[in-house]
């Protein structure tokens, strides 16, 4: 066995997003839900959000940001050799949701798949894509995260309907060309004490959309924001020490953190652990919560900024319904 | 980079199932479809399946499946650093199942999500627990496949009907024992242009469950069998020469064949490739598809009878939706 500390290694070819045309004010959310606007505000962060309209859906966006991370890394999609959705929500149940995109992008005879741990699907798709290219058995690997979660809110739930936004990323990742390129360590820890705090129970087998008592609300989003907040702040601390020891004071080795955008709460939470503002990477305020497009998302706009780029070490980090707690560092 | 044809270094510790107490004739699948028995039974292959029943669902199943894998094993649940769920039906949306089977097993602080490939969700998982354990970075996985596919049945489209079990098996994977020992070849194609062959259109965010246009049959099981097996047909061939050169004539260095149970057309194309019917082992007939849990039951059965033991080859192979084509080629 090789130690666990072995650097997986794995280079960013390139990121790339395709957000909905409709841009929603939280004003506008607010009336839905029946809340004043200023707390609507103060509550979710949230300025606005795109959510879908006309015939924009997941799938159309997720291969819009897909095409455009291709042509990024002056590649043609025949160089993908493993196709990975990482996406929250589903696009249908039946085929799995990257087979439908690599119909749409003509990908043929690649290996597709999706790896699904709600928020967090697009660590779990990195450290898959990293173990794949870094025992050789995939040269390109392209994640594409793309949410509709819009489509399933319930206005009589302010806390989630103000904070999901509809939007993808797309990243691909290739081997690396230098020594320490990739993740230096990876860590998910599961918590299922939060099994219940952010929950859809209905659309799988055991609510069934045709089970002859479920209801249109079974559908929707489910969320106890505090207590989603009460555990991630008991079980972050240490897992942050599991992850890297040290992290839960402050950022030994990290040059940027890109956190998985929940909540204002839940940004408000990264203050506990000494990590200069500065330092953090932030699209709550203009995307909303994208489920697991946010975290490909904001890794995206760090690039995009330059606040991210060859040589610098980013944190990957975030939790999710589950609970579920995860984390990524990342030599880029 | 690793030469890609190093051995995954992985050992099976225990195979278990649990299956629903109500065995289901054909003739009552028949009569449900209005189609003749004896029809019914030509067709599918299949003479009994297992329906969930009372209180069974897929969630007690699976759980009950893990349970006896770690009993198998000699494994207390804390010994599991990854869980994996591997099923073609979803438990829920959110959170990921792998959590519910976490908080049904009382297993806290483990890695725990999801792999998804419709039927051949188990092989990704497999594949996956390998990377981890060859790479260090988990010494026990446990595999949970478990499937209700029965409550989203149409009995207007018996071809699918008259096929679909539900059940559960659950394997647990530790670090080899000997070099040699694990997955020699593993291989993922999807051929999306059967992206429409076999689906379940109703339930995601493409057709949400409060749809407005959204009807009960948009959630159940929709298949095109003999365009399926035209594909399948096509490219499977190739496909299992890159799997391993020899492999669409015959079954070089292969003791014991584990195809996904597809349907006796299925099971039927296997002729084509020369491998002997007595090499590959056969659940269709008293567990139907029982979708991903298809795979690890057949393994388990294969396991149980004494005919896969230590030291023998097994070739897992199969299609699902996707059209996705795969194949493990594993020394067990």
């Amino acid at each position: 066995m090789t130690p666990p500390d072995t650097v997986l290694g794995v280079r960013l070819l390139a990121t790339a997003h395709a957000l909905p045309a409709r841009r929603v004010p939280t004003a506008e959310v607010a009336r839905l839900c029946g809340v004043p606007e200023a707390i609507a505000l103060k509550r979710s962060g949230v300025h606005e959000r795109r959510w879908l309209s006309g015939t924009e859906t997941a799938l159309t966006l997720g291969t819009q940001a897909a095409r455009e991370a291709l042509n990024r890394a002056g590649l043609q999609v025949d160089d993908v050799d493993v196709l990975l959705n990482a996406s929250g929500s589903q696009l249908q149940p039946i085929p799995d949701g990257a087979a439908l995109y690599a119909r749409e992008l003509g990908l043929h005879g690649a290996a597709t798949y999706s790896l699904h741990g709600t928020c967090l699907s697009f660590l779990l798709a990195l450290q898959h894509a990293a173990l794949l290219i870094h025992t050789g058995r995939a040269r390109h690997v392209l994640i594409i995260s793309s949410e509709g979660g819009s489509v399933g809110l319930n206005p009589h739930q302010p806390e989630s309907t103000l904070l999901i936004g509809d939007g993808a990323a797309a990243i691909l990742l290739g081997p690396p060309t230098r020594p320490g390129q990739g993740l230096h360590a990876t860590r998910i820890e599961t918590h299922p004490a939060g099994a219940d705090h952010t929950r859809i129970t209905g659309g799988g087998t055991l609510r069934h959309p045709n089970h002859p008592t479920a209801t249109p609300t079974d559908f929707t989003f489910d969320m106890q924001g505090l207590q989603v907040l009460k555990l991630a702040s008991r079980v972050v601390p240490p897992f942050l020490e599991r992850l890297r020891p040290g992290l839960s004071s402050g950022l030994p080795g990290i040059t940027r953190v890109i956190p998985h955008q929940a909540s204002q709460a839940g940004l408000d939470l990264l203050r506990r652990y000494n990590w200069p503002e500065e330092q953090v990477e932030v699209t709550l305020r203009t995307l909303g919560n994208v489920i697991a497009a946010s975290l490909p998302l904001t890794l995206h706009q760090a690039v995009e900024a330059g606040r991210l780029g060859e040589g610098d070490t980013a944190l990957l980090v975030g939790t999710g319904a589950g609970l579920i707690a995860g984390g990524v560092i990342w030599e880029v």
